[in-house]
């Protein structure tokens, strides 16, 4: 059964350019993951005569509709309306929705008032499934009518990407009669062509399963999918792509099935009962706060030191005035004392540090955008790695944060730090 | 004239999710600021029918039409050939166009060789405008043809943005009569449905200037819009919708016209040459990651400290063990502590601490998820705040750094803090 998809987005703060369409990507990533084939995506404003014209489109040539946004409390949330209306479906009122929104009121939004227009996001389409929303008030939902498939999503994009794992995903494993399972095989450190060049033969020989790259944020994913009758024969059917993927790209996969670097270095140090803590220039907190996003990081995250200014280096990590003055901040020694600072202060097993030039301009001695000195000290070893993370200043951060952690990892694993400058 | 656009992005890549379509949002914010009205964005593969029908469809709706994507050397790079057959136009060998591309991989791509599929670049519609490429080799272009426009620029997002500024919004200002000019309204600390509660007889009553809300992460964007024949009438007419929305929200607004709340921090900082310091556990370097956001970050924020443990918290701030035992890390005294050792430590003239539970668990104290003190130190002033940051884990540490940079705002302006909740 090959099934194909248009995800309309209801939204005129997309049409205003205000943010970008990523809840359609998230919404993509997904049904590519399932084997659907999404063939459009459309944006149309909060205005339901247009919404009805691109639904009465959309029925044309998908057999899913998937809607994004619209079904908020204000008057303009006109998503659940006016596509029930398309195809001629009534409303109800869902008690027990109305009950997870005064409850997330009373609970979790302490004491802030809920305004009735709250409560509007509980009236949902007659015969629906009812898709709850863990990080919000609105729920989704989805139905079948005149043969088509219709899910609805909440627009804010952590409840709409909460909403694809929990309400979207198992509603459209349903509607396909196999298995469908994938792998995520991280990479960082080679760029995407670099991965194409090498892995094209084993991609177009193959049809099931497929395996395909997507470029990251300075990452390259290679997703590995299969169709089967059950999850076992899907992995099984997989495992010789996966091992032949790492047998050509070797030890820049940091991961599979992990979510980030960041993920990949903290269980490291959790088997190891290593601790960690980091010293960052240029990158103001970024390594941190990553290390941070994972849930239960305390285990293994000590603390870390931004140090913008040189006298933060010098009167929080003890990076002396002499080495500051000689070699200026951003050097190979620099690099090493702020990381053998940050262990001693925060008495971690292993530290990084990070300093170099973000842009938008070169520094006072001369160093280019793009700079970076990484520096590591784990016991009595040090070491330093010097790297070029590009322009503009944010992918320049982003690319320094993960060649710190590639460098954590890399060393733990005694892999050679063999520096590919993207 | 009311002029409408559509925006036609071609690029399986969008459809796969292996991008977000940024390209349209650069593009509407370009119209928007032009005044032509956005009501479709359209997203289509590289399949020549799928885009002729995309194309049928936006001729009937929009009397412009702007294509991303599709002008490159390959061979599924099908978007002028298309869009020409769609209007009746020929394509014709430019040779302008193609010196160029001769001499910028001559000069600028360093004897990368040049293959022959690079000069199918240079084909271009019968009678068009060129847009030259100032950041790669595929031109763009414009023609008139059927009562409509027809824009096309390159896909990769630079090129893109640079030919918007040099080639669309040139064109598309002579087609135009009268000018457009929008303010931001930026609010924290109210909801959503709040401010529209409270501005909703004004919003609806409005026609030019027009005024709408949009919720950010955590925050409220209010934008003001006017059409009018100059920026100056244009201005006029939005000042008392403006001076009416201060009346309504007051203190909670952050900014007109800035970014973000660590900008209006920045700013005030600056105007009065002071340094700022952070010291944080549950946002893990967010805060210090969002104020070196900022590029020149480093005249007002010297460091900060991510003391994720309670040895760091002692060892790096100096936060005592008696408060730290009897109190708990999550409380005012450890908040208070915190602030006026990143103060000390890091010499600033003011420094912010938050502590707090960001979860998925309460901590061992039974603190609930979401609860966050933020600590305040200036000069021999100490304050702290306790506030309710909700969840999940990502959320709740964005809400705790945008409260944590409101109370510096708050602070320094001498606004009091009247928590809601959010």
């Amino acid at each position: 059964m090959n099934l194909t998809a248009e995800i309309l987005a209801v939204g005129t703060e997309i049409l205003l350019g205000n943010i970008a369409n990523t809840d359609a990507q998230d919404v993509s990533n997904a049904l590519s993951e399932l084997g659907i084939n999404v063939y459009y995506h459309t944006v149309v404003g909060d205005n339901p005569q247009r919404v009805r014209e691109a639904v009465d489109i959309a029925k044309k040539r998908a057999d899913i509709i998937i809607t994004t946004g619209g079904l908020g409390p204000t008057y303009d949330d006109l998503t659940k309306q006016t596509l029930a209306e398309c195809f001629g479906k009534e409303l109800y009122f869902d008690e027990y929705s109305a009950q997870r929104i005064r409850d997330l009121f009373a609970k979790r939004l302490h004491g802030a008032k809920m305004t009735e227009n709250n409560l509007q996001q509980a009236y949902l389409p007659v015969g629906c499934t009812v898709f709850e929303n863990s990080c919000g008030t609105a729920p989704g939902c989805a139905f079948e009518a005149e043969g088509k498939h219709v899910l609805m999503l909440p627009g804010p994009p952590s409840e709409c990407r909460a909403m694809i794992k929990t309400g979207l995903l198992p509603y459209l494993k349903k509607l396909s009669g196999l298995e469908i399972r994938s792998h995520n095989i991280r990479i960082f450190g080679m760029g995407e062509s670099s991965v194409e060049d090498k892995l094209r033969d084993l991609m177009t020989g193959l049809e099931n399963p497929t395996l395909a790259p997507y470029a990251k944020e300075g990452e390259v994913l290679l997703r590995v999918t299969a169709k089967a009758a059950n999850d076992d024969e899907a992995d099984a059917m997989m495992q010789p792509v996966i091992e032949k993927v790492k047998e050509t790209i070797g030890d820049f996969i940091y991961g599979i099935d992990v979510d980030s670097l960041e993920e990949t270095v903290s269980n490291i140090l959790r088997e190891r009962s290593l601790t960690m803590a980091a010293a960052e220039s240029l990158t103001g907190g970024l390594v941190a706060k990553r290390m941070t996003d994972i849930a239960g990081a305390s285990q293994v995250f000590i603390g870390g030191a931004v140090t913008y200014s040189n006298s933060a280096k010098a009167g929080i990590l003890g990076v002396s005035e002499e080495t500051l003055e000689k070699y200026g901040a951003v050097s190979e020694q620099s690099a090493i004392e702020m990381a053998k600072g940050a262990k001693e202060k925060f008495g971690a097993d292993i530290a990084v540090s990070l300093t170099g030039v973000a842009g938008p301009d070169s520094d006072d001695r001369g160093n280019p955008v793009g700079l970076v000195y990484i520096g590591l000290a784990c016991g009595d070893d040090v070491l330093c790695r010097k790297v070029f993370c590009g322009s503009p200043r944010s992918r320049c951060r982003t690319m320094a944060a993960n060649y710190a952690l590639d460098t954590i990892r890399r060393y733990l694993l005694k892999i050679p730090m063999e520096d590919k400058f993207m």
